[in-house]
């Protein structure tokens, strides 16, 4: 088991009626996602044609923020919030949405912006999977 | 002018139809609202009475994290998008609302709660107002 | 090959003769750490002894922060400064070490110290085999 | 007094011999200057000449992200450790002598450069004088 299900299975309290797989399957496509958007920022900096990859990079950026501050609000459980959780599980998902389709549009000439679409894609289902688990 | 009124006006192109003075004005309450949110927490931890504390503590974690990725999201500029700047904003208004309140409940005995509610506070206004204005 | 493995793949640039195992390792690491610290803090929120473990709950804050930082500073090759990332990787171990050891004296109370002092352990381990191999 | 001083003036216990207004001074450059490089590196790639900003947008991307880890444990006091202030403290004077330097390189042409440099050298030196009366 990986060491975000590890630390939600250690949690001393109740997870307040979260689904706890759905849960860990967003954290970790957070953590990887936020990870992903990052490098591939910097990959595009790294191309001849940068100048064209200006908004891909902001993209990325934003999106590498908003899931981090996602996968650290969705790593607490005390005093658990959904209204919170959902304000920002609802910005995670945009933020992937958005830097997802942009990276898509490179996806055939850079293969970071490729692996980084499939990370954006995955983190923004998990986060609709976990949105619509809350009710 | 602060630092980053100076580096909105240094801004090489368009804002995008984004009102200046707000955008100043919410940059610089997440910023001061992130570092508030982040001493509250360690200012708590020291109280003696830091078991009744649990919840404002994890609450000001949250908001602290939602602040940074907020004030970093509208300290860009390139590739505007106002769907995910929305987001980002209603998020944040979010966890201000939820870090305002329960520091309110500590502010008569903790001065550290109280500073931190009135951050959280200018910070969900400041939010609003530009939400607002983003139309 | 992970996320993390396949952005290093696709970085379109040298890697600035680091050893690409060695980084790929640590960026694991970091971002495993982060998450497992952040964790770490809200569980020990929780538990009725909060007051013993005020320190521990500090200790794991910084560390997800330090931790955090450096993952985004080690996901980027573009401009590739030695210095930079020597004093990073140490102020890295030097927080790994420190959270480490603490929840190392919890660790057979609560579970979730001990999982996270593993994740400390192997992300200062991480961090300093890939000082070393910087030369 | 600024929110970030009434925040270290509520703090309940004693700041372990920390120089107050060093502290202060310090977190708040840490705290402008993030969002300085962050905003700089958002303005880098809206230049027409963002090909040679490459490496000035990825030492922003880097500085803004150790500056804010920094004010971060700056702003916590519970359970203070010297050694990882320290080693905080440096990696933090080092991003930003290396992003002063290569944005003063950009000075003459971009004002956004010329600010950024500007709140760098004050974080450095904040660092370095705080590192000093630790002692």
């Amino acid at each position: 088991m990986s060491v975000a299900g590890r630390m939600l299975e250690a949690y001393p309290k109740d997870l307040g009626g979260v689904d706890r797989q759905k849960l860990q399957e967003c954290i970790e496509a957070c953590v990887e996602c936020a990870q992903a958007c990052t490098a591939c920022a910097d990959a595009c900096l790294s191309e001849e044609m940068v100048a064209e990859l200006a908004t891909c990079i902001r993209t990325n950026l934003d999106c590498a923020d908003v899931c981090d501050a996602t996968a650290r609000v969705l790593s607490r459980h005390t005093g658990y919030d959904a209204n919170l959780t959902r304000a920002v599980l609802e910005a995670c998902a945009a933020a992937c949405k958005t830097c997802g389709d942009e990276c898509t549009q490179h996806a055939e000439m850079h293969e970071h912006c490729r692996v980084c679409a499939e990370s954006c894609r995955r983190c923004e289902a998990a986060c609709r999977e976990l949105l619509s688990s809350l009710g």
